[in-house]
This record gives structure tokens, C-alpha cells and sequence, in this order.
């Protein structure tokens, strides 16, 4: 499908960026209030299809709860420095107030400092039951390579949502050195439901569906996707594996026997059109990393930076200055003051589906899409 | 057709900016006096195909006039500065010295401020009424929004085309919290001609057609295109669009047993040359906003802004710097001085429908065209 | 053929500007020292194929017979400062000092004005005798437009190869307001050889083949290309506008039972690798503007500038600042000690030869080309 | 295949460099740790698929030793300044504190005396011996034209690997006025393996294999590839070359009855994740030279730059600033602190390689692969 000769021993496929797409409008039109953008996953059901990004520049436990009153999803970070320090709002400053360069070296030396202090299984209890508390849904994320060790302390503390989240996750890892997580047994026996990724094409996707989880997270992390380009090779771009994915949830829906697995839109999602774009070729959700950072609530005061760029012997994306632009609920609900789509996101995806004339998200996924490639000055 | 597979769950179609696209020279030549730039819509000629957009930048009653004057057809918009205010121009001056920065949420919340002042009908009546003192075609625009409030105003004051604009303007608007505006009885029932839009593509195109209208709007407006699709999702690459749009004019004329609706390009048409390949995709005519907020007399005085970007809760496009460049008659007419098409807007066209051997703008639409998208350094 | 569906009632062809296209290596390489760089027109043997652009920036009487003595072909602009004043150096060095904007306004207005000053039979001949006195193959050439009040002028003063230059020039220019000059009828009624065009593809360029012409320029000129195609919406990217001529010169060999008409590449042409390019897709030779623009000698002194951006009433391309980077003939043959190709163009060109196998210029148009369109940063 | 008409009279294949091409993860991860990056070519054994650029600015006695101690292989450059100059370092802290400016005919000028100094034998000699005493594998580069006349010298010198390196290094090279080298001969007369190139395809590689090579270097080279474009028409994009040159192996392979000849990716390839998609286009090792001359103990010391950019009268590519981030074992093989891709480069292969599911290079050159071409801001 769509295969490219790279040269004559390879080809690949093209694969295409959110920022190649457009959405277009059709021959009807709705009014932006008529606009429903309730999302339901398990027993849940938000008001809007957002989930903040378990990244330590976003998600403190009391941004997570205010996303939750607000009508989205936060998820905790159960590696990062809330649950590696009693106090981390100190570490937090110091590293809100490193060296202003993006890339620099010394900074990310001092952050890899930093996130060498160990996870503490007491701070994961504490933050999580400081969430419940709040009563707002409560989801904490792991990666695959800690969940052994600490997913026993996050079910006893009690999570409504289990996030695994690393850079690539399959439901195949191979290990020599250690005995993998098995993802289908830990998900079929816990009880709470699992939102796995980042997945990157249908394949790898089919399979992290079949281990039983709620959802799939899309995406290849680590913060700046350019500078994870120039250090992996690696690049998802983002409307063709979101579109990848949709089709092995359909897929899915038909060999389970109606198991419906949302799919997640993750990373790369900076302003209301990339969510709008991201709906539209197929997510059923969105999580949300920079466009969050942004608000004046936010843990990073305008910095924003993933697990990936403090990795101790390879690190990559980096620290990125994405400014502060409003409050949360302005971010996300507006009224908005910012003609470029970083403040009330939702509002952008109203007036987007009603121009378009969908009044809900299930059905936004049919929208019409044009491909034309960006450069164009 | 042209259907290029974005992912296993999604294609689209393959659209082309004016950008990425180039008109040709072919075996004939022709004298530039020879041209002809008449264009004729309903009882009126015009002796350029050239409508002034109606937005408080570029069309206030004097500037309108004077385009009218120049052989154009000037548009007011009757929801703009100057049906809010008695006397607009301190709120204009306001806006024309606000700080510098294109995209300011302080400046976006002061112009949302000015823009609360409610529409009032007497203002509305005055405004035509001066424009057809002056013995030009007289026009005025509203949103779909506002039309059933406002327009037995407008037709009491007495208009020789009446324009409905909104960002997308559907044939089939579906509301649940109020009844929508029923655009083709309400054509039928005017007496003056409507030229209504924006409209994306073939279909939203061709119902539009069947309501009757006279011209159609094509494009997505906003503004800046760039900050619009940050926002929204949304971009209508314009090529492919006015290309589109021609072909349903093309089907209805068949369809209606002859009825010629003009297919009018209004957005980012902002030099010569992008007009000449507008009318080389296929449009009749062009609505000109920042190529002619350069000109003096403009209101913006080098700023130019539309209704979007004054939107209570979700502006997008933003307040741009377009500078100042000659008279309104030398920027449409010339003797230019400006060799990167923004002034003799009217002698380019001459120039280049010369240089490819046409003098009339409907066998331009003919015109051999090459496609190599930009980014070439 | 390559058409690609611009929208439902437009198609165009796909083009390809050098920039986007590459030459390169085959199984066999050549010694730079065997490649032979000679070019022979009609009576005229020459030892690079590389001609003046007629340009008052580029060619005086002086750089004329300059190049001449190199091995190359001086053109001079029969329509420039040297025939419209008796001594032009004052007003050249004006010219070169005026503000060092590009994009001018008042600078386009002052050049307007001295470009105003008629031209004059007189100075006609007597640059064109100054050229016969050094002995070197003498040319000048003429617009369409001005053909016919002075061509008898240019005959009488004895020209060894006339060029008739325009932006575009066609075989079948009609006008309504005065007669135009018959090319077939004017160049089968001249002694001499003559060059004529910007012809931008096949068709216009088969036309001009037919009226007789010895040469045929391919291009569409105006300076700034860039600037240009934002004034008038024509750009004519240049690898397939000179691959279209080269088929209608081998169609017109045929056709013609053996008159070999020569392609020439003229514009855009600024770094000996774009020479290369030019040659590869089938041109027999090349105008330089720019490239020699940047010779010590050139009257431009680093600026350059054609009688497009002098246009009186629809001026288009600007004066463009190039630099000055050596001896004329350091710039055509070196050595070389600039990197970025701008100087010993014919050094390259021969490497480029012998990198890809090839001794002499007719069999290099065979060379194999890939296509990789430009934007990689 | 892939072919697209570029005129009527030429067309040429669509070629891509790796910057437009990406690695994509599958169904299945590995661990990092369990990936081995040995590499075999003849009878060495190396623990990274990594050779050192012959380049003045990458290589002297001493980086080819301690890359050679850290598991790669460094070849010196028998023509750079090592064999010129009896003490070569006043030399290269000249070159290194030339003017900043990139592009700069006066350092061009000055570096071009500076490398007019012959070569010497007994240079080649003592620095040989020199690598020899380390017990490193020793390896050395001459280009063609010199290789006739120094290689007996570097024969009784003693090396280990014999690496022949021009821009353009063909089987078949025909020179009128010298007798050329005859590689099949040369290469089936000397004792050591051969690796030699750049080879740019299919053709002049699978004739390069046929000499009796061990391995072929794939690419053009000159320092900066956009200079040497400009000056040259030439390039070479690498995810092309690399993939037609890995075609070649496989169907030599055949041809010869199992002989494998290494492909090793020569020239652009800058960061980390170059590497891994150089690799995964086909090649079995780099040749790395700006990415290894931003190590500490790079003779460069922050610059680099190729024979190609000092060529006495047609001198490309050019003096770069490449910068310094760390020891040569840190950038090869951290930890890493830097998020570009710029040190622990072998980290970096380990991680794409764990990601996509390979644990080995060979199996890893299938790989699956995107084609998203760049541009996107």
C-alpha cells in the first residue's frame, strides 16, 4: 500500500505528518454549541476527549486533579521526581531555572543528576491517594521496564486507570538478560484497565489490542521529535499512524467479537488543529504534552521535557521552552485571547467539527482530509 | 481522483496551493494594451474583476467608494467597526497603534473588547446610504449569523448585490438551539443579486449554486491561513479549491439549463501574480483583502484584520503587518514602482495574460499551468 | 504526460526547476584534462558554450569583448545605457549607489527614470564598432519590440550573430494597436545568424525553431525569478523547460531534414553546478547574468539588474545584490578559490564532465539525472 | 523504476536522501544490551560498524589508534598533511584558526598553498609504523591518481586494510594523456584487502565489486554536500545510493559464487540516528566524518574539512564548523549527554536497533522503512 522504491534493494511507504493533512469542510455546517465532545472509555465518561501526558512538566498531582474537575483525564508520572522526592518542587524550580538553551549539554548532565534518585513506592501511595481523594478519576503511568516492581504498590493504592507508557512498547518484548513483562498476563489479571503505547503502526498495535487493554497510546515519544530523529532514525509521523491504528482497531472490533480499543493519539499534539487532526484521522482521544505545559498551572513554568531527555546514558528529545500562555481551564475551555490554537482548545475543536458539520467525535473520524505537504513559507 | 492513501483508515485527496502552482507561457503572444479586464455579473460591469473584501482593514464607505470609482466593486462589512460606532475612526486608530507584536493576546483581548459594541441598524442604513450617494455599485456583507436580523435593513437601504460571508457558509446550515437561516428561500425572496461564501470544494459549491446565488465565495477565511490551520485543522489549499468550485459551476450550468454562477477566489490572494493564477484556476473574479489594506486610503493604515480574529472566544487569524505601499489607484492600476507584485495589481494581470496570448479573462481560465510546489530556497 | 489533476476542472504538468535535479556518476570516469568544453554555432567555434547575458549589469562594450577574448560570446543590450547615453559610467555608478535595499520603491522609481532617456541609432553603431576593433565575434541584441525601428541600424553597423530578446518571445505575437515584427519574414530576410526567445517549452520553442533561428533561448527572464513569479504568477522551472526545447530541437531536426537549432539556457543559471544541470537536460549552451555579474569587470559592480526591473510602468525582478568575487576570468576558468561554485564555472563544469564519464558537451546531455526536489535544511 | 519525466527529452529516478526516509518500529522490542554491533570484514573482527574518514580535521596517527583501541577502524589520509609535513601541527592550528567565516576565498586560498607541500614516502612511512607499534589494525588512504605512485611505499610500510577514496571512483577510469590505474589488476596483485569508492550507484559499484574489492564506499564526497552541489551539479542522496549499492552486493554475490563485498555508507552522515538509517538502507558499516570530528581529540579541533576543499584550482565542499561536544570514547560510546545525536552514537544504533527488534546489523538491514520527505519546520 503506498509503497515507495527507496532504492533497488528498499522501499518503505510514504508516511505523512499531522502538519501534511488538512481537514476540509462538506457541503452542511453545525452550530459549534450543538457539538458534543463527550468521551466514554470503560466505565468512564469525560467531557472532553483529553488526557493529560504523564510527563513531569504537566502532570503534578494537582494539575492532574484539576484536569479531572475540568471534564479531562490526568495521569501521574509514577517515575518522575513526585514520586523520586518528598519535596520535588525544589528540583522543579532548579530545573524550570537551568541555563535557557534548548540544547545543552550541561543542563541535561544536571537533569540526569536529578532523576537519579530513586522511585519511592511510600511518594507513589501518596500521590495517588492524594488524587483519590480530590475524586477525580485516577491514573498513574509506568513504563514497561519498572511496571514488575511497582504495579502491586499502584493497585494497593488504588488506580481507576493503568497507563504503560514508554517510547515503544510491544506486547513482545525480548529480553536476554531479564525476564520480560508479559503484557497480556499482567492486563488480563489485573482489574483495572490499561492504556498501553506508544504503538506505531497497525502491527505493533493489533498486538498491544490483543493483550487486552483499554487503549493504545500512538506515537513514538520524547519530547522534540526532530532531535529524537537526529539520535534514533526513528520517526512516526503522526496522520499515518494514527490512521494505521484506527484500522487495526476496526479490525480488532471484528476479531474479538466487538471489543472496542480506543485508540490515543500521543505526542506532537500542540495546538487546537493538531487535535483536530489528530480526531480526525481516526483517535478516538488525545494525550496532551506541550499544549498542557503551556498553562500557568503547569509543573514546568514553561518548560517542558520527557523521561527520554534525562535517560542516563542515552538521552534525547530535550528541555523545550514552550511558554506560558494561560490558565488550564482557559487552555482548555477558553475564552481565548491567542490566534494561534494554544488557548481554548476545545473551542477549536467545536468550531472545527461544526464547520465540518459533526456534532460528535465517533463521527468526526469520516471527516474529509486533503494531503498537502508543508514548506510552503 | 487523486485520492492518496494517508493511512490504512484514511485517504484524501492531493490539494495545491496558488503557491505550488505556475502559469505558462504557450506558442502565442499578445500586446498587454490589448487585454481586456472587463467582467460582467448580473446587470453590472465592472471594468476590473476586482472586489474589495469587506473587512474594517481594507472597505470602509470612503474606500469602497473610491474602489467603485476605480472600476471595481467595493464591499462593506455591515458587522464591522463602522456599523458599531457613530464615529469609527478613534476605535480604528486604536487598532492601527496597538503594540507592534502580530500575534498578542493582550491586543486580541482589547480588539474583542472593541468589537462587543453592538451592531446598530441606523448605522448600517447611514453607511449605505452614503455609498450610494456616490453613484457606485453599492454592496454590503453579512455573516449568516446575522442575516435575518439585519437584512431588511440592508434591502430598506437599498443594495445592488448583497454579500453573505462567513468563514464556511453551507447551503445546509444545521442547528438544534435556533433555526438557521434558509439560504435559498431567502435568495429567492431578495430582489438583489447574492454572492455568498466561503465554500471549500465541489459539493458545499454546487448547493450553494442551487440557491440561487449569483457568485460564490470560494476559500476559508481567517485571516492569516497559517494561524487559522494552527487553530482549526482547516486549510483549503486554494488551487485545488478554486479549480474544484469551477468545475461545479461547469456542472451547473448544465444542471440549471445555463445559469453562469461567478466563482469569486477570496483569500490569500495577496499579490499580482497570485491573482492571475487565481483567474487561471478558473475563478471570474478575486476579493482582495491585504493587497489592497497596502493601499493609502486603507483603514488598517498597514494592519489588516478580520472578523475572526476579533471571535469573543475562539479568534484565530490574527492582526498582521502588511505595510503601506502607494494610492489605492496605483496599487490596482499603477505606474508601479514595486517589483514583487504589490502594486499595478491590474498591469500584472495585463502583463501576464499577455506574455500566455489571451485578452479576455473568461478564455484566460484555459490557460496551460504547471505544478512545482515550493520550498526551494 | 506527467499530468497531474490540479482540481476537478484544472490539470497541469509536473515541473522541475534545476535545483530539484541532480547528475550523476556512472560506471566510468574521465580525466578533467581530455574534456573538451568546445561549442560551435553556425560559423563560429567557441572554446566554452557560454554567452553574456545581454544586461547592462553584466555585458558593457568592454566585458563584451572581454569575454570574447576568452573564449565565450558578448551580447550587448542594444536597448541599455550604453546606447541611451553618450557616457553611461555616471549613471551606472549611480545605479550601484543607490540604497542598498533590494526591494525599493524609490530606487525602482529612479532607475525608471533614467532608463527613460531615449536610445540612440548613433550610439548603436558606435558600440557595436568598438567590438568589431578588438577583433572578437560581435552581437548585440534587441526586444521584439524595438526590432524593427533599429535592426537595419544594428546591420549597417555589421553584427556577427543577432539576439532578439524578450521575456517572452513568440513566433505568433498578435497585437491589435500596432503591426508586429514577422520573425520568419525578419530572420529569413537577414544576413546574419540569429538567437531569439525566452521560449518557456516545447510548442513556443518549435515555433521559433520554424522561423529560422540558429539559437533559442529557453527561459523566462525578469531578474529575480523569485520576484518575478510573485509579480506575473509565470515561472518556468528551468530543468524541464530546457528537456521540453531540446525535444522540439531533435523533432525539428527531423522535421527540418537536418537544421540543428541550439538550445540555450538562460536564467537562473548562477553556480557553475546549475551550468552542469543546464547542459545535462540538453542545452547546447548557456547565457550567464548573475555569474558574470560577479566578475570584477562587470559594470554592475556586484549588483545586477535586467530591463524587466526598469519597466516603466509594471516593473518586475529587482536589482539584486551578487557580490564580487574575482577576475572575469577567474570566474570562467579559474583557479578557483570559492567553494560555492561561483568562480572557474568551467573548471567545474569540465569535473562534473569527467566525474560522470564524458569528453564533450553533446554527448553530456545524455548523462543520467535524478530527481530529488530541494527543502532538506 | 521509480523513473519520472523530467522534460520531454530526459527523465531521471526519484532518489532520496536519508533526511526524507525513516525507521519505523514493528510487532516485536529488544533490549538495548542485547544487541551486538560486531562487525567482520576479511579477516577483522570490529566491535562497531565504524571507520574513521580519512580527513585531516578526523584523522591522525593518533585518533586512528584510539579509535582503533575503542573497537573501530581509523584510516589515515596518506596524501592529508601527516605525510606533507615532517611536524604537521603548526599546519593544522593554522587551518583551525582561520577566519571564522565558512565560505571564504582567502582561508580557500591559504589552505591550498598549505596542502601544495608534496607528499613524502618516508612520511607514509614513519606514520604507519607509528599506528603499527599501537597494534591497531592499520590502515591507510590514497586517492586513485596517487595511488601508483605511493602504493609500494604503503605496502612495505605494512597495512592491514588498503583504502582507495576519491569523489568518484570508477572501475573503468579512461585518461588520454596518463596511463590510469587499473584497479581489477592492482587490487588482484596486492596482498591486502582493498576498500575503495565513492561509488554512487548500481552500476559503478557492482564494477567496483568486480575489481576484487573487500568493500566499497558509497557516496560523493567534498566536506559539505550543498557546496559541492552548487559547484558540481552532483548528488548523491544517500538512502538511494545506499540501497542501489546494497542491490549490487546481493546480486554480486550471486554473480561471484559468495563473495560478500561490505557496503559502507561514506559522506552525510552526521548524528546517531544518520547511522542507524544508513545502516538500515543496507550498508554493513560507516565511514564517519564530521561526526567524528566534534570529538576533543579531533586534529580539526572544532572544523572540518576534505581533500576536495584545498583542490589547487576547482576547490568544494569547504571548511565547516562542526563544533566539539566531547571525548572521541563519549561520542562513540557515552553516556551521552547531549539530546542530538551527537555523542554516544553507538547508544544511539543499540536503542533504534532494541526498538525496531534487531539485535544484530546484518538482520537489521531489513528493517522496515518511511518515506516522509523533510520540510516541515
Amino acid at each position: 500500500m503506498n509503497d515507495i522504491p527507496i532504492g533497488l534493494a528498499k522501499s518503505g511507504r510514504r508516511a505523512w505528518a499531522l502538519d501534511d493533512v488538512n481537514v476540509t469542510p462538506s457541503r452542511r455546517t453545525r452550530s459549534p454549541q450543538d457539538v458534543s465532545l463527550d468521551w466514554r472509555i470503560d466505565a468512564y465518561t469525560f467531557s472532553m476527549p483529553v488526557i493529560g501526558a504523564p510527563m513531569d512538566s504537566v502532570m503534578s498531582p494537582a494539575t492532574a486533579i484539576a484536569l479531572g474537575k475540568l471534564g479531562g483525564l490526568g495521569v501521574l508520572n509514577l517515575e518522575g521526581l513526585w514520586t523520586r522526592y518528598e519535596d520535588p518542587e525544589p528540583v522543579i524550580q532548579e530545573i524550570a531555572h537551568l541555563d535557557a538553551l534548548e540544547i545543552s549539554p550541561s543542563n541535561t548532565r544536571r537533569m540526569q543528576e536529578l532523576y537519579a534518585e530513586p522511585i519511592k513506592a511510600e511518594l507513589i501511595k501518596a500521590r495517588l491517594a492524594e488524587m483519590r481523594d480530590a475524586g477525580v478519576v485516577v491514573s498513574g503511568s509506568l513504563t514497561p521496564q519498572n511496571t514488575q516492581e511497582f504495579y502491586q504498590t499502584v493497585v494497593d493504592a488504588g488506580v481507576d486507570m493503568f497507563v504503560i507508557r514508554g517510547t515503544t512498547v510491544s506486547a513482545e518484548h525480548v529480553s536476554e538478560s531479564r525476564d520480560p513483562l508479559n503484557l497480556k498476563e499482567f492486563i488480563y489479571e489485573l482489574d483495572v484497565p490499561v492504556i498501553v503505547g506508544g504503538a506505531a503502526g497497525y502491527t505493533p498495535a493489533l498486538h498491544l489490542m490483543r493483550t487486552g487493554a483499554a487503549g493504545v497510546l500512538v506515537g513514538f515519544g520524547g519530547g522534540s521529535a526532530r532531535t529524537t530523529h537526529r539520535a534514533l532514525g526513528i520517526r512516526v509521523p503522526m496522520a499515518t499512524a494514527i490512521s494505521d491504528v484506527a484500522a487495526a482497531r476496526r479490525d480488532y472490533l471484528d476479531e474479538s467479537g466487538g471489543r472496542y480499543v480506543h485508540v490515543i493519539a500521543d505526542g506532537g499534539l500542540g495546538s487546537s488543529g493538531d487535535i483536530v487532526k489528530g480526531l480526525a484521522m481516526g483517535a478516538d482521544a488525545v494525550m496532551l504534552g506541550a499544549a498542557l505545559a503551556r498553562a500557568e498551572e503547569a509543573p514546568g513554568q514553561g518548560w517542558h521535557w520527557g523521561l527520554e531527555a534525562v535517560h542516563p546514558n542515552f538521552p534525547r528529545g530535550h528541555r523545550t521552552r514552550v511558554g506560558t500562555v494561560a490558565s488550564l481551564e482557559e487552555v482548555l475551555l477558553g475564552p481565548g485571547h491567542h490566534t494561534d490554537g494554544s488557548s481554548n482548545l476545545m473551542g477549536g475543536l467545536r468550531h472545527a467539527m461544526a464547520s465540518c458539520g459533526y456534532v460528535d467525535l465517533k463521527s468526526f473520524q469520516r471527516v474529509a482530509a486533503t494531503v498537502s505537504p508543508v514548506g510552503r513559507g
